[in-house]
Parts: C-alpha cells; structure tokens; sequence
C-alpha cells in the first residue's frame, strides 16, 4: 500500500500542529514514498532556508537501509566509518540522527518515511510521530 | 516580501485543481522561494516517482537565471551549448522548458517560483499560472 | 504490487532465452522496482564490461519519468536539450533509447522497468517483452 | 579465469540458501568480475530498497584495493582518515566492513568478488563464503 498524497497531507499538518502545540522552533516536514521519492514537503515560515536537503537526508536514509534515525544514529556512534561509506553511496544523501521516521502499514510493511526537522532530533522525530499516528498508519522512530 | 507557506498551499491546491478540471494527468507542483529553496511540493497519485526533480529544475533554472521557462526554451533552441553550459554550473539542476514560472509582488519584484510537471509543458504553466494568480500574485511563463 | 525476484528470475531468464534463440550479441537484462532500484541483474559471458549502466540507464529514466524508451527517444529527438536537462536532475542516469521497458499489472500500474542492452536497441526491447510476457506481466516498449 | 554467468549464478543461490537456512533477514547478493564490474545481483523480498549500492560497495572496494572487507575494516578503524580519502579516489562506491568477500582460483589469483548484505556484517561474509565455495572458488573474508 502507497501513502496518497491525502495522508501525506494530513501527516504533515499534524505534525506541524504538534510544533506550534508543544512550541517548537519552525519546522520543515518531508514524506517519502517506499522507493524514497518525495509526496510532499512544507517549510514553515521563518525557517532556514536550506532546511529540505535536512528533511529529505533524514528520510531518505531510512528507506533505503530500512532502519529509522535512532538505530543508523547508533551505527554512526558505534562505527563512524561506516555511515560515512553509506552516505558516498548513497551521494551525500542520508542525516543519520532521529526525525528520520518509518511508517508502516497494519501489516507492517514499510510504505514510506518522514522527515522532520528544525528543533532538536528528539522533538523532530515525536513531531514526525505524531503526525504519522494522525493519519492512521504507524511510525518507527 | 517572501511567499509564505500559506501562500504556497494555496499556490498549490488551485494548480492541482485546475489540472483535474481540465482534465490534465496527474500533476506535481513545486513553490521555491526568492533564494532557489523549496517551501513546499505536491504530488499527485499516479505521477511518475522522479517528478520532483523535473518539477525543481524548471522552477529552480527560472530562479537562478531570473528568467521563466518559455524564455528559457527559447534560449536552448537558439544556443544549445549555452544552456547545457549553465546546467554545468548549476550542478545540472536546470530544466529549460515552460513550467518554470517566475512568481512577482505587485511592484514586481521576483518573490519566487512554481515549477509544475505531469502534462505537456504548456498545460503544466497554465496550471502554474492559475495557481499563482488564485494566490494574489503575478506569474510570468 | 511489486515484482517478486521469483518473477524477475523468470524475466531475465526469458528474455536471455529470447536472445539465444534469435541469435542475438551477448545480453545484459536488469529489474528494477516502481521505485527504480534494482532487483536482479545478469551479463551474459562476453558481453563488454560496463553493460550494467546501460540496462539500468534505459529502466532508470522509464521509471523515473513513467516514460518507456521508445517515448523517450522521441522526445530526445524532438527536444534534444530537455532530455539533457533531464539527465542533469537525475545524476545522468538515463539512457533514452528502447531497451527501457515500463512493466505493468493486470490493473496497468506500473509495477517496474526492464533494461536491456547488447544487440541493437530494437532487438533489446524484444528481448525485454519476451521476458516480461513469460513471466504473466504486461511491458510497454 | 573469470567467473562465468553460470557460477555466479550458483553464489548468488547458495549465499541466499545460507541466508534461509540459517534464518538471516533478506539479503542481497552481487558478483563482481575482476574488473569491479557487475556480473549478477539479486536482492531477495522484503530487502530495503538500497541494499544494491551496499552490497556493491562491498564488493568494489575489495575488487580496487586487493582487500577483502575485514581487512578494510581493521585499516579503517585504524586510520579512518585513509578509508575516506580511498572513497574519494573511488568516487565514494566503497563499503569498507565484511561482507565483502574476493573470489580466487586454484592458482590463487583473483578473479572477482562477492558483496553481501541484509544482516550482521559476519553473518553477511558467512553467506557469501557459502556461495563461493559451493562453486567450487576459493573467498577471502
């Protein structure tokens, strides 16, 4: 099962309500499809400008190694070499810390990811959650 | 004045309601802002996967060159080696055909871009255009 | 629903098959999933060293741009410098000529691409139909 | 000697019939020529998306350095400035842990390399070493 972009949508302002809910600093939120290709994305006003490359990293990274922020976050602290390796395969493009989020489907099968950025890891990724769990589905952080 | 994201999501709903009214396929629309960055994309269910990267290209190129994507076209057709050459140095980020709109304020400053993709190039600028002019703004393909 | 290796084992070994039993230059043959990453691949012994980028450039760009090779030679024709442009966004990954082949299910979505490459680009995508039809699934060449 | 379609096909199975027997995660297997060249991948279900650059990244860096995996892992841990700067002469394609396996005849020379990954890193190079054997070639983890 594909996330429509009508759950996408809805992942994304949940998310965003939970930041202005809890005051978080502005945040940018990314959703990825299973084969790690942008849904849909929104920047709240008054964030950096370069805050989509940061989203999508997170996001992206969990897809294609089908491991969320927390646990390539561990890889990177147990053995630095190698989340380095996998980012030049994967051109530069994965941010392995927490806000990069999996979703899965009742049945467990990862159909996407999201990515949430601009406060701390921890805040993006129960931001991420939160929106995740709005819309039905069920994220692995 | 920058687009705010409000701005951009209405920029957005009214180009993917034009596409469904006139029927077009499945569209994906991009807003950047006056520095090339993404505030926000949509994709519609049953685009292609990479429709994000030609959505950014033809909005991006408009940003970076001050100049939309039917000038752009008319700039490849004449001098191929001179757009293949400006792709050289924008990283190969630039999509030169119309789609790429040039978003102005009232005293027509440039404020940002829509990059739209899905249909032919004309119908993506048109869907871009009617985005933009539902959002108060100024479109120039 | 996503190719099983089981079925891209049949399809790759169908379309080999095909160019065994039509007398064609030794064959390389990828699957790629609807997201465009690689499932399974083989080179027949002789074929030349680097034939893996090309099977992948030709499935690549069809999937990337829902787009199979016969269209995107057309459209290279047509506009050679869009389809340049075009491989700057994805990293200069697509090679526009048939041997792409788009794979569909019963329901026409596309569930994934063939590559083929090593006799004339014609004779790749027979071989690339020839699998996909052996294997229960629908190709657009 | 190289390593024929034909065997490399043999790995591929008996490194995946390890994997099931032994009850790994899903792998996915490459074979390399001794060139660094891809000869067969197959990337079982349920295997994240991006399993093929890992597993190709293991595979060439054993192929240009003359280094199976563990013994890049052991350098890199070492001196991990001088496994970063060998990915930046080879273009980042370099995974530097087991799991990457090279392929010798029985004079000892090398004629490939296996590249393995889905599991543990040990548990990985276990799977490739199976398959090399089964065909009758010496692997060095």
């Amino acid at each position: 099962m594909a996330i429509s972009l009508n759950k996408s949508r809805t992942i994304i302002r949940k998310a965003l309500a939970h930041g202005r809910e809890t005051e978080l600093k502005p945040l940018s939120v990314i959703v990825l499809d299973s084969g790690g290709h942008v849904i849909a994305f929104e920047r709240e006003d008054g964030a950096a400008p370069g805050r989509f490359a940061i989203a999508h990293g997170k996001a992206f990274g969990s897809i294609m190694l089908g491991m969320a922020g927390t646990a390539q976050m561990k890889r990177a602290e147990d053995q630095a070499y190698f989340m380095a390796a996998v980012n030049g395969v994967y051109g530069g493009q994965v941010i392995p810390v927490p806000g990069g989020v999996l979703v899965r489907d009742k049945r467990g099968r990862i159909v996407g990811a999201v990515g949430v950025t601009g406060d701390t890891s921890d805040n993006d990724a129960a931001a991420a959650l939160a929106g995740i769990e709005a819309s039905g589905l069920t994220g692995e952080i």
